[in-house]
């Protein structure tokens, strides 16, 4: 359902409630960069009409994560810092072609992937935590993350026939899973 | 009120009016560019905590802004396209120092007074309309930007002594009134 071609192995949510703290740092910082990614869209694509409202919408919701990551870790007296992303990102794009419109094309599905992959380890992460305000606040939160990955595939649609748009996420689907499988484990929500 | 070291002359309205199309379509690139602004600086400065929220919450309200303008273009069946920005920020951002902690006080200064420029200019423009839904968004409208010029000189009096930041306010409020007084007149908010 999700499109994604691996499964996370299981030992990973352990690992993750083991460095809850960190994890927790690493999904502030993503909320933020997925809003960011959303919003340099607009930038690059004024002109594809259809994008706007559906990417601003998306941003805007990103950032109201944020905030609410950001309000858990203060609950939990943690200080917001910054912190090395994983390589998980910057090695995905890497499949984006550089021709419009293909660089279009597989940007929106390797977004989608991302939100994809987030949505299924926040969902692990969600099912191993005690129950208390970060269950149920990762609870609320899957309802969205479980949107945002068809939002992008269907943007998508709005410019690529739905076969060839298809064909395209499987095979960047098995480069995220490639990219992942081979991945230094940190505790970080894409690694 | 607004820390504007100059009025906007009288014949801007008219102007405005006269291009009003041009005008709301770069209503609409100014509050992208005003989230993207917001939104980068949550990525300079992760360490500054008390800028967290209140820019995140700003950058939601300004995509918010963006889509109202994307309809309001809409129901006057005008495409919203790339359009060329004013010299006017490119040329403002030039007063900004290079060094920490001075770039941050600068930044979010120029941000105070670029946020006053377009409230000072959105009034003139509300008052010109003819009466009709236009006319009532940016009436409605202007409470919200009325409040983000006071908002970035508030997150500067978090690092920086008041009087600090009152005199480089109006520094800098010179600076932006000079930049308007030089401009070539395009149909811009800030031109």
């Amino acid at each position: 359902m999700l499109h994604l071609a691996s499964e996370t192995d299981e030992g990973w949510a352990d690992y993750a409630l083991a460095n809850l703290d960190e994890i927790l740092i690493d999904h502030a910082h993503c909320e933020k960069k997925a809003a960011s990614t959303a919003l340099n869209l607009l930038f690059r694509y004024p002109d594809r009409v259809e994008l706007m409202v559906p990417l601003s919408e998306l941003a805007r919701e990103e950032l109201e994560h944020f905030e609410q990551v950001l309000t858990r870790l203060d609950e939990r007296e943690v200080t917001f810092v910054r912190q090395h992303p994983s390589a998980y990102a910057g090695r995905l794009y890497k499949a984006v072609r550089k021709d419009e419109p293909l660089r279009l094309l597989d940007t929106l599905l390797v977004c989608s992937l991302i939100e994809a992959r987030s949505c299924e380890r926040m969902k692990l992460l969600q099912e191993a935590l005690d129950e208390g305000v970060l269950k149920d606040w990762y609870r609320s939160l899957l309802a969205c993350e479980a949107r945002h990955h068809m939002s992008y595939v269907n943007l998508a649609e709005n410019y690529f026939a739905r076969e060839l748009v298809a064909e395209r996420l499987q095979e960047l689907a098995q480069v995220e899973a490639d990219v992942l499988a081979t991945a230094e484990r940190v505790p970080r929500l894409h690694a």
